[in-house]
């Protein structure tokens, strides 16, 4: 941490400054300078709140150096996290695809999309039997109803399924039927929500927050960590700018970072970034070739008549396409290694 | 609602449009243009969810007219809601001021606090027991304790008390200590809690989330009206943006906005969108000149010592002298008027 | 400035960061931590070019403590800049309030508009005689002629004229014909023309660039003053966000920090940040109350037939009940005092 | 166009608006719904001034439909846009890779740059001989000496050359020494210089602003090809949000969103997205893969002594291996042919 003083700081402000650091325990290191004085301050074992401090008087600016995240930090757990779900192995080095609809429609819907993307080669089903929605007159989820239907899909392709616990009070229900629950951006501050994914036995999947930094992702990663739950898979899923062509700005830059950061695997949502399903492809493509350890897409029989985001819902022929080209090119392993190194 | 064609959309992929407009029970008026087609729709009560048909061959976009929203709307309800929480009315004319600390930290702090802003003019408290912080390992609220030295606060000094429902599971401890309960920026969509909320009978305090747009703020407020509870003040707290200098931006042109919109009353926090404190009177004061119902503001006895916010908190001078301030002027009442003629 | 070393940056990688630093003059103070080392750097006459050094082995993050501005800095030039223009007077206390239509159209549309806002009580007129559009298939301007007009506008009412001047070629022409020299928001980094408007012996109005940061808004001015320029007067006028109900969003935020870093005059222009007439008179208001030096607002005598911006210009109605409202209340003085000390 | 109109609109202000429309010459179809009625406009060719008519009694909103731009569009010109540079073929499918330092800074590091990225595989060089810098008191290029070793590093290595043509006044020299003349993105809005561009025989690369909409970008490439230089290149470079873990947020999904509209080039700047060298090669793969006809990226033979943009240089080491990567895996051609069907 450091501390800057204001450039017209008396020397009583400055010691005022001072022994308010010792008095949290810490240690004071002034640097007098031409224009002002700083005050390096070490002792510190992870981040400090000395909040308090910026707010005397004299005191321009407080800047802070450490990091305020611990258990989700490469720096204090260097090597990669590999999070196995059935055949599935996030951040091994080949990128996981999880692919199905938006929500869960009907026994059919599901059935047939399962059916096709794990012929076409996805390794996870995803389907939505919890909807979050802006408008409480959206269609919300077919609920349980939905969840068994997900388990039938299971069962007939042998494929591990994602899908989103939305609140505390259905929490339990998707616990017990899925093999990786998700947190939604919208939820990823809902630290009620963080800390009951925390105590449960199975992997989660957190969606970045739309307006969350780095820094607030990773916070929330450790929320659930805190709790013992070690197994959290990242997804960046594009953020809210004024950049309005697409639905969100797919901040592609996110994951090198993140892995720069932290040793959970990070996975991509190009779905929802883009909104449109000829940006999609694309998306995904780019989320490949920056290190991406997955995808999830939303593919849909019928885009056409699907009840929320047919728009962005692949066809089952596009699917197919991409899918027979992400087989060729498994280029990502090597990107773990350079970013370590 | 409008559908845009594409310039080379073939006769027929506008027939196949205008027969699925159809089928979802509206009325196509298609519009034919020197280059390209569009079809009106009407027949539709309320915001249609049309998506699918976005997503049809020689559709370019679909751009929507109705206002999804309904209970919140000015358009529905044309006259100005009024809120009356003791002395304190939401949206009568005069601005409600609220003051009191980020957190409850202990009996002294919070009645020296709720005296010394009583006694400077102050219409309501606030303190939070229950504290959404990023970090898990951070001070997270005094909990039940807290909500106990608030109702000791009130009794103190007979003004009402509003505090944050974090989570489902402390809501109903919340509701029934406080006279209003606040829905913090974080849940404006933790859709369960809206519903809680709305199935309570004391008043909600709704912030707006950090990247809500008016229509999803608007949309959280008609969750809770939905249950029943139309007893609803919005709160604006600042968005995220790239501007830097602040904690978060005010947008201030949010509140005539959304005086325009919606019959409920709109109130600014300004301590959490300055983030340090010489900028929040300025902000306050622009607050109320832009017609703002009220302020919620952030004072501390002691603000180098706050264990959150401190550096956001007014000291007991600077809000004694804002109130004198305030008091002087009551300028806002013309301006529902304004919007309204 | 602050070297942030890695945690696991060895000695010998901090040995050579240390030297580094006293190769180009400065002074390293090495700070260990117990979580990493830190190296405070003194000996810096304003900021240094040290951007190198962040790209060094073991180096985290630079951090800088200096700002970056100069001749446009409160700490450098503690008292207010008055700048007197005809009987106007930016930033002496009460509001300058420039009116008239976004362009020039004809003589008629500008000497009605003129003698009606001065009538109103206006201090100076505005008026685009060369205009910076979007599309080049838009009106651009009447030119010199504009010019004009503006002249006799001025010769008839007796006030000041402020005008845009959009690029080098025009420069001296505007130079000629107006009392005060625009810069717009586009225009922000255009460093010839800045440098330009710093060798000319009018005022300049600085408006900040849509995604400029104070920081680099502040900048600008300084490139205009480097040249020898000293009567600069900034302008806010909204900038670019998620949000988007207004045209842009006023950061009110802004004026209130500028106030504490420059001792320059700062206005407002509420018509482009509103983008529509109804929110223009709010955010003038919110403008007034946070302490701005004056306002710039469109004004039209029908504004259903202005060729740009008619739906964010005021009518004269509007604009003589707005004025005989900022008359009764001058309430700004106080708020330099208070900042300052 | 589509004028929506309130739904306490009187039936006289829909005549009025009827009327208005028709004054313009075009051709208004009223829409009556179950709530309000919208009016369809035909007639127009491009998009119309009808701004005046949102400023009209009872309107609610104005929607356009027809995109203003024109000689961008791929709508009206739907075949790919080939640039010839030498042996680089900007459009044509292969990606042009252009390399080199940020800024000129002796004949020696220009030409050690140049050889080796030649000697890597490189297809075109760059290298500024005037810089835009922030503040007036930075390093702001060599200017025509900078020129002249550009010159000879083309001779030795055979390599075209790019650089930026900061201003009118230094406009002729750059058109003189370089092959495509850079406009940088503060300039993208500086019409004067995009018309002086247009008039030049000379190619330009066009750097999309940093708060740029896709329109905006489009409308400033259009007022290069308004004054008849139609070989143009787009260059998406990162754009300004919230998010601060990177210079800029990398907006990847423009690329596809621009291939759709516009049959120019369309290349991408890392380098300055990154702001950190450990970030340029994932985002300069993501940009490969989402289907970019280039690449710009800056390198330099010792990072460490840049004078400006150190930190996000390519050392030689990295540009190699990842030239190395490049030219292994030609992946792009097939994605123009899948937009365009």
């Amino acid at each position: 941490m450091l501390v800057v003083m204001r450039k017209d700081a008396t020397d009583e402000q400055i010691h005022r400054v001072v022994d308010a650091i010792r008095k949290i325990g810490l240690i004071p290191h002034p640097i007098p300078g031409s224009m002002r004085t700083s005050i390096g301050v070490t002792g510190n074992i992870g981040r400090v709140n000395a909040d308090h401090i910026g707010g005397m008087a004299g005191v321009l600016e407080i800047i802070h150096v450490t990091k305020p995240f611990k258990l989700t930090s490469r720096e204090m757990i260097p090597e990669q996290t590999v999070i196995e779900i059935g055949d599935a192995q996030f951040g091994e080095g080949n990128p996981v695809i999880i692919a199905g609809p938006c929500a869960v429609e009907s026994y059919e819907q599901m059935t047939t999309t399962a059916s096709a993307v794990a012929e076409m080669g996805a390794d996870m089903l995803r389907g939505g039997a919890f909807k979050p929605r802006t408008s409480p007159y959206s269609f919300q989820g077919m609920g349980l109803e939905g969840l068994k239907i997900l388990n039938a899909a299971r069962m007939r392709t042998g494929l591990p399924v994602v899908s989103e616990a939305l609140d505390i009070e259905s929490f339990p229900l998707v616990e017990r039927y899925v093999d990786v629950i998700q947190i939604g951006a919208r939820n990823m501050q809902n630290f009620e929500l963080l800390r009951r994914a925390g105590r449960s036995k199975k992997p989660v999947l957190l969606k970045r927050g739309i307006s969350a930094t780095i820094n607030e992702f990773l916070l929330a990663a450790e929320y659930v960590m805190s709790e013992g739950n070690y197994n959290v898979i990242l997804c960046e899923r594009g953020i809210r700018t004024y950049s309005n062509h697409s639905r969100f700005t797919l901040d592609i830059g996110a994951i090198p970072e993140l892995r720069s950061l932290t040793h959970l695997p990070i996975i991509v949502d190009p779905s929802h970034a883009a909104g449109k399903r000829s940006t999609v492809i694309p998306l995904a493509r780019a989320s490949l070739a920056v290190g991406s350890d997955g995808l999830i897409i939303e593919v849909h029989p019928n885009p056409a008549e699907a009840v929320s985001d047919g728009p962005q819902s692949l066809t089952f022929d596009m699917f197919r396409e991409f899918m027979s080209e992400v087989r060729q090119t498994p280029v990502r392993s090597r990107l773990v290694k350079e970013v370590l190194t």
